[in-house]
């Protein structure tokens, strides 16, 4: 796998003068050119053997292009901020919006590579480390992001040269640390991981490419053509015609039998019952928030339902037992120019909470497989593939400790009819209702089957939807409560 | 994840006769334009809960298609050919070819269930296999293939009522055995794990489809729609204008130093060196394949090279050294007519050798890669996922103790002139060069980069390239024995 980048690759000084300034203008041309379309965001990891040259790589990009519009990030400690969300929450943040260069220096490849060399992790951990870099990279490639993967090598032995010269020179001796020489007496080891990490994580989306370290010229130019020809080539690619893939259909079900239909809609409690129960499981939530555990996890809540089905409502129920500081609701509506300019799953991302917190979403993720599904904002094979994005992204979430609750509240469409026409009737209401929930209406067919399919296909032991009877408020709201409480509950016990 | 396979669905006796007549038919004639447009194969996979329907399912559909283009395939214990061979060996085998229905009782997915939910693997393990599992698909889909998985649900409860009844009746006794009570004390476990399972293998190209098993008339028609469906969906869908997506461009070396030009054509050794080292390496290796662990492994050996590069001479070597019954050399020509039937890898799988064997390859897998990917016979998106797809075959291989050795021949493109003049004068020669081989000639800059590209990305620790100078065919010769020798001794030793 390094055969290549070991064969004393060079180039010399006057040749790397000579074609220096035509490179350096065609890369600003390219970033210009993409700034000025938008069309994708540019992913660029460096990574590989200490010492390679990966800060003066990135250094020499930032004097190459315009380094407004290149964001750079090397890793370096864990914020508090940053651990007390999933490991992936640090890159999220720092991905760069389209039209923009972001630059990784080490990167989601790191700690995985080093853990199992140092034995913290086994081959199997590893795999699966691996496995959800994967995933996330072909996430974000089908979302339109160009990432390109460098990895600089030294063998052994210009390796040894290399730290030795850096150490010798008083100018540059920083840049030597204990570290380093520990990981040299690990070149075996670390050579051999990290070629099945290469291996396995080379997609034809996203392939690492291998540059030999040694000669600064001969590694700086080598990147610097390698992304002009990327840029180059994804810009200049034509507009692909959206092509449907035939994908195999999904289930519905012959007998007309679907789930929400099995609920028992005319479920009710007397309003006397209401506020008992209402004041004993505030209490309790309350109780449960104030905790001495509860600074250990967290609570992400997602609210989904038809028009009128009542979030608002219930959602205002949880709110009242908690501290005003510890909960944020986020209400999900069309997104902004900053957001689409990200993934898809990047307006949620930035609303993680920390630990210790409640993040309550009105509407959510789930709008792919509902709304963009059912209006046919995305394609066939976009919401295909997001039900096991959502699962991954949970996932992720749940292995950081996160309560993750998901209430589905289900009203007839006779009662929703009740509830639009009430809307209109009552002044203060009336802003409640649009013609979009009219048009939404008439689709309630599709709307039921996209959220059947929804729940058999994202709830998850880990993740379960809760189901919530919603034609009478009060059972609603209780059942919302009781349902959170018992989570929470569960989760603290077990730590 | 079950929630819908658990409302009991129901569909009556009599509206089942009711629907069940054109159901067959459409089936059927759904299956004769599959049969003669022969567009791709179909993958059925029966799987679920024990005495859910599957095996009833199987023998409906036999019923209701024509059985003679259906080939149906039961877990049963290992044959030894399959206990000697790479576990999905016996799927390889088993899958239809373009046009036909291939219908799977059990499938990949049972061990990987069953060993999690007794403790034999551990959920990293589960994690691993599920991960090969869906890269074998998403290569079998990219192949072509339309995958269709059913897991069949049954509640506890169902479950439980199913076994007695089934157990009650005389005629049905023989269907409940030990193991399915055995199983049935861990529903829970078992619960949990598929769902982990079907999670994380539903994927768009390859979705699960999940259905409630307790009533036969329910279970039936569902998945005879839904076969039907997807069927006519693929069969209808407009020819894809093939379009390659842009993926990033492949380095190539800025300082015109490639692997190959590294090598040190002039080196030799005399006639009389080459017939010592002969007999002393072929010797050696005649030892190694009469070592009483030598039935324990299997060596798969690929020769690659420029045309008259001497391969053939190079395998005669060898083979000289063994037992005619213990080798097979395996020419690799123009896929057949029955292998062009079946995924690309196919007419490799079909070759692999049992333990205690040799398969020498004159050409191998690694045609896409270099022919194929410089006369443009296969997409660029195709040969990219070659790597992997390659990488990850080679990996089963050495698991299951296989020792792959990886020759390339190299010589200079003047000695191959030299060779192609010498070939044209000498009469029993003449056969072996061809217009085809001028043509290539004509290449030599392509080719040489697919190879340096090819060894980048496929040369591992574990299945290694070995670079052969071949100007010297005595030189070539020997390196080639004496590093079979060296690593078939170096696995024996590891045993």
């Amino acid at each position: 796998m390094f055969e290549s980048a070991e064969l004393g690759h060079r180039i010399s000084k006057i040749a790397y003068k000579r074609e220096l300034p035509a490179l350096r203008e065609a890369l600003l041309d390219a970033q210009l050119d993409l700034l000025q379309t938008q069309k994708f965001p540019v992913i660029i990891l460096l990574a590989g053997v200490d010492c390679a040259g990966k800060g003066e790589t990135m250094n020499l990009l930032h004097e190459w292009m315009d380094p407004r519009h290149i964001e750079s990030h090397a890793l370096r400690e864990l914020t508090d901020e940053e651990q007390d969300r999933p490991p992936m929450w640090r890159y999220w943040r720092d991905l760069p919006p389209k039209g923009k260069i972001g630059i990784f220096i080490g990167s989601w490849y790191s700690s995985p590579l080093v853990d199992n060399v140092y034995g913290i992790t086994k081959n199997a951990e590893l795999d699966q480390q691996l496995d959800r870099i994967r995933r996330f990279e072909t996430m974000l490639c089908n979302e339109g992001a160009l990432i390109l993967k460098f990895w600089l090598h030294l063998s052994e032995a210009q390796q040894k040269k290399r730290l030795t010269k850096l150490e010798d020179d008083p100018k540059t001796r920083w840049r030597v640390q204990a570290r380093d020489w520990k990981n040299f007496k690990h070149y075996d080891r670390f050579r051999t991981v990290s070629e099945r990490m290469l291996r396995t994580t080379s997609t034809p989306e996203a392939p690492w490419t291998i540059v030999e370290g040694a000669d600064q010229h001969y590694r700086s130019l080598t990147i610097g053509k390698a992304i002009l020809e990327a840029l180059r080539g994804r810009l200049e690619a034509p507009e692909q015609p959206k092509v449907d893939e035939p994908l195999p259909p999904m289930l519905t079900s012959i007998d007309g039998l679907q789930l929400l239909q099995t609920l028992d809609l005319s479920k009710k409690i007397s309003p006397q019952e209401y506020r008992d129960a209402l004041e004993m499981f505030q209490g309790r939530l309350n109780l449960l928030s104030r905790h001495k555990n509860f600074g250990k996890i967290s609570v992400v809540t997602v609210f989904e339902g038809s028009d009128a089905a009542g979030k608002g409502g219930s959602i205002r129920r949880v709110t009242q037992a908690l501290d005003a500081r510890s909960y944020r609701i986020i209400p999900v509506a069309a997104p902004s120019e900053e957001e689409r300019a990200q993934p898809y799953m990047w307006r949620f991302w930035r609303h993680l909470p920390r630990r210790g917190r409640v993040a309550i979403f009105d509407r959510s993720w789930y709008g792919r497989v509902l709304v963009e599904r059912v209006e046919e904002l995305c394609s066939h094979a976009d919401w295909m593939r997001a039900y096991g994005e959502i699962n991954d992204f949970e996932e992720q979430l749940v292995r950081n400790r996160t309560v993750v609750l998901k209430f589905w509240l289900a009203i007839s469409k006779d009662e929703q009819l009740r509830r639009f026409k009430q809307r209109e009737k009552i002044g203060f209401k009336r802003f409640k209702i649009t013609d979009e929930d009219w048009r939404n209406r008439e689709k309630w067919g599709h709307y039921e089957q996209a959220v059947c399919d929804m729940i058999d296909r994202t709830s998850t032991e880990i993740a379960p939807w809760t189901l919530v009877e919603a034609n009478d408020k009060y059972h609603a709201r209780i059942k919302v409560l009781k349902t959170a409480c018992n989570r929470i509950e569960r989760a603290l016990e077990k730590l």
